[in-house]
């Protein structure tokens, strides 16, 4: 077992932070609550814009971007938005710095209206929406926006909850409640198949209840995942927001009968947060492990010789087999852009940013393979003197700590690709596995507090009512997760009140 | 021409104002300064970012994010540094808001010590390097990232100086002064070779002068271009920062001989700018000229009909064209997403985001003609029932206003993409032919400050002096845009101050 990562049974929380460290994703800053996402944790993120952005297009939405900085007068419109934010925002007051006479700066030039920087873009963009709006001819408006955003929180962990971080919003504006209503269901199946297909993480999608819901929205969706400890996480919301924001912002339209009418609109968004999710759905005791398609690394090459006789065969029989699945092209190219470096990177996806890396540090290779396991690089490839012999390979499977003694005749992009294929579809299938037999059923208010010291989902039938929420949260510290979108049809007593209830909900200790 | 554009000859301002907002590209923000980049403005943006963020990795550069606020006292680290940057920065000096008795939001929570917006993050990544790096081992360090950054200036213009802009900055640390140097120039070239190849656009590559330079480096490179209006644009950097940082945040390592030394970094960056840039080198009257390159529109088909019968048989010919160029599953699919919409985006390349436009509105050619002119859309294929007949088209080139008869049969994806590399080099070269044309030579002061008043690029003998040079800008308003790399061998007479010199530097009116 990896010595600088605590086991999961013994401090889940702090085994969260050393995989974090030992793959190198991100760090604390100097800055409060503020992270660094270094370059291989900045690479989850790259990859997962880079499949988020594509479905946001091929549904019809275009990217802009809008201030950082929001007037605080905007955020006095809508009364449960400023609720919602005004405790947590950092404040810019003051446009520039002086020196003095200790040399040390202070703020200068103090501004008549100070600014926050966004918590989220609502308002700035609904005051925008209201000079683009003018006719029916102009809707729907279909826009996301890739930024950062800032939430000044006291308790901060690394991609799950920091100061800034970094997000995507859709915000669009629609002629009718329904069109808008249609839209916030369809951008949460888009999060659900991404999370399903890229991040080969489970999600339960439904409704929020009236006390979780967004500040300012009508209804909030979700899709809420379950992480190895049983807590839930919430990885993505969507939002109905009715006419609230066009009525603040005075979003206005002609309509097809020549009345002026408010917009309809929503908002919807995922973040950095995605990647803590990623990390607590797939990562063992030994550190990350990743699923092919979010991987930066697909796999890393590793000669092993013990002599430089040895040292000259196995390399350039590694050379072979990169070249085998990479082309030969490639493998050149890599050699040359990184002539003097240790480890070569040899592109399998220029576009996809994936790779194939050649380990030729010198070193024991059982310290390599320990160190491309706790990057979570779903492949490695060994290659010792016997191999180059027998013109074969071992392959070891991350995620499954599987071994393989493959051909080099066999080994070409589409065998590889395959291969990957078989991995994304086996860690979602165990993941899955994994919150069906975290998902119990209970049908008293004692069976629920049972059941939720053990952890996991817990479903049962549960009347819509702040009052009882808010006491089972304080008796539990659990919380309706969701109210999901499949239910039986049928009608049972909630656990709480015992009130006739359509609708069994999900509970969850949750991030 | 455009009624709703400024000429260019009249008012060389206002046109560039009337381009942007014809084209619907970027529009004013409330927050004083700032722009909001509309989609059709942002699309140029990404296309930019898609094709840099390629050359970045295909010279071994990673990306990764560093916080938003910078503490101040960080600043205050660099002397040079804080000198250029403090007199415009975005203050933070609260962590929350509270709403008053009169129901109005002020700043509470005031921090211990207030945090600057970035301006640049120079400081707040070397005190990340000063974590990360230990050993010879760990360098080079080549690192990018892609953020927003502010600077309140006083003057502000649509991409070209706004409060806050989008950019990339590439900071990188060494083990050798050559080394660093080399980078330096190395990505100066990447971004040469990236105005040249993307947006069509000539560049002269040069050292700023020691008055010119980055607060805090040592010798800062940049590629210049010329606008229509003879000023010159600084369109992007690459700095050789020295030791400077490194001594400033403690960067150090242990080298190959077991010595503790501080490492040699650099800094490279281009912005939202660029667009600025792009606008001005080849729009003209009628509104905004794309190179395809950078396009998110290539083409637009516009259908010509006077009656029911001749929509419905002009309209399915379109998707015929469409379909030669697109693949009909690309058109199938189009139909389908948009159902609804009076505009048809068919991709011809998903990755790179670019699409054919089918434009279904009712209304009069000439009008739908002028909506894809002003926007700069490279090609526009115009089809009437005389075209089905004779199953041709007639194809529109924006740039040149040039009109071609063409056939269906030969309408494919490869003779479009024939099509679209034409246009890009017919595009660079008038640009550059501009350049030379507007390039002269001068061998006296006189001469120089009456070539200063026609525009262009000047080229003179000049001794690089600080003095010199802030007297010429006094009396002229110019400066030296930078020292050309290309230079003869030869030596000449300063035209300032007479002394003996090796270099011809480019003087110009510059943004």
């Amino acid at each position: 077992m990896a010595k600088n990562i605590a086991a999961r049974s013994k401090d889940y929380p702090q085994w969260y932070l050393d995989v974090i460290k030992a793959a190198e994703l991100a760090d604390y800053s100097p800055v409060r609550g503020c992270m660094v996402i270094r370059p291989y944790g900045y690479a989850l993120w790259e990859a997962i814009q880079r499949d988020l952005d594509r479905r946001f297009k091929a549904t019809g939405h275009v990217n802009a971007y809008f201030p950082l900085l929001i007037p605080v007068s905007f955020l006095e419109r809508e009364a449960e938005h400023v609720e919602g934010f005004a405790m947590e925002c950092a404040v810019v007051t003051h446009s520039s710095l002086k020196k003095g006479e200790d040399g040390h700066l202070t703020a200068q030039s103090e501004l008549a209206e100070p600014f926050v920087v966004r918590p989220t873009s609502e308002t700035i963009i609904g005051s925008m929406y209201s000079q683009w709006i003018q006719s029916y001819r102009d809707l729907p408006l279909l826009v996301n926006q890739w930024a950062n955003v800032m939430r000044w929180e006291m308790r901060t962990r690394l991609f799950l909850r920091t100061a800034e971080f970094l997000w995507q919003e859709g915000h669009t504006a629609h002629e009718t409640a329904e069109e808008a209503e249609t839209e916030t269901r369809r951008m949460l199946d888009v999060y659900a198949d991404f999370a399903r297909d890229f991040l080969a993480m489970p999600v339960v999608k439904g409704r929020k209840s009236e006390s979780e819901k967004f500040p300012g929205a009508v209804t909030t969706y979700a899709i809420e995942a379950l992480m190895q400890d049983g807590k839930a996480l919430q990885a993505g919301t969507s939002h109905f927001l009715g006419q609230n924001f066009a009525k603040a912002f005075d979003i206005k339209f002609l309509d097809r009968d020549n009345q002026l009418r408010h917009c309809w609109t929503t908002s919807w968004g995922v973040s950095t947060r995605l990647i803590g999710g990623l990390i607590m759905t797939h990562s063992d005791d030994e550190g990350l492990v990743l699923p092919p398609r979010i991987a930066s690394v697909l796999g890393a090459v590793v000669p092993i010789y013990r002599s430089e006789e040895e040292k000259d065969k196995v390399l350039a029989y590694c050379k072979r087999l990169a070249s085998a699945i990479c082309g030969e092209k490639r493998v050149n190219e890599a050699f040359e852009r990184e002539k003097g470096r240790e480890i070569i990177s040899v592109f399998t996806d220029e576009s996809a940013n994936q790779k194939l890396v050649i380990d030729l540090r010198e070193g024991r290779a059982v310290e390599k393979h320990f160190h491309w396991e706790q990057r979570g690089v779903p492949f490695r490839f060994e290659v010792g003197p016997r191999d180059v012999d027998g013109e074969g390979f071992v392959l070891k499977v991350r995620h499954d700590n599987s071994k393989h003694f493959c051909k080099l005749a066999e080994a070409n992009a589409e065998w590889f690709a395959e291969r990957c294929r078989e991995v994304q579809e086996a860690m979602y299938q165990k993941a899955l596995k994994y919150q069906e037999e975290h998902t119990v059923e209970v049908s008293s208010y004692e069976e629920l507090k049972e059941a939720l010291k053990k952890g996991g989902f817990v479903r049962c039938w549960f009347k819509e009512d702040a009052e009882a929420e808010a006491k089972i949260k304080e008796e539990t510290k659990a919380v309706v997760r969701c109210i999901p979108f499949e239910q039986s049809g049928e009608t049972g007593k909630c656990i709480f009140t015992g009130r006739e209830t359509k609708e069994k909900v999900l509970f969850a200790m949750a991030y």
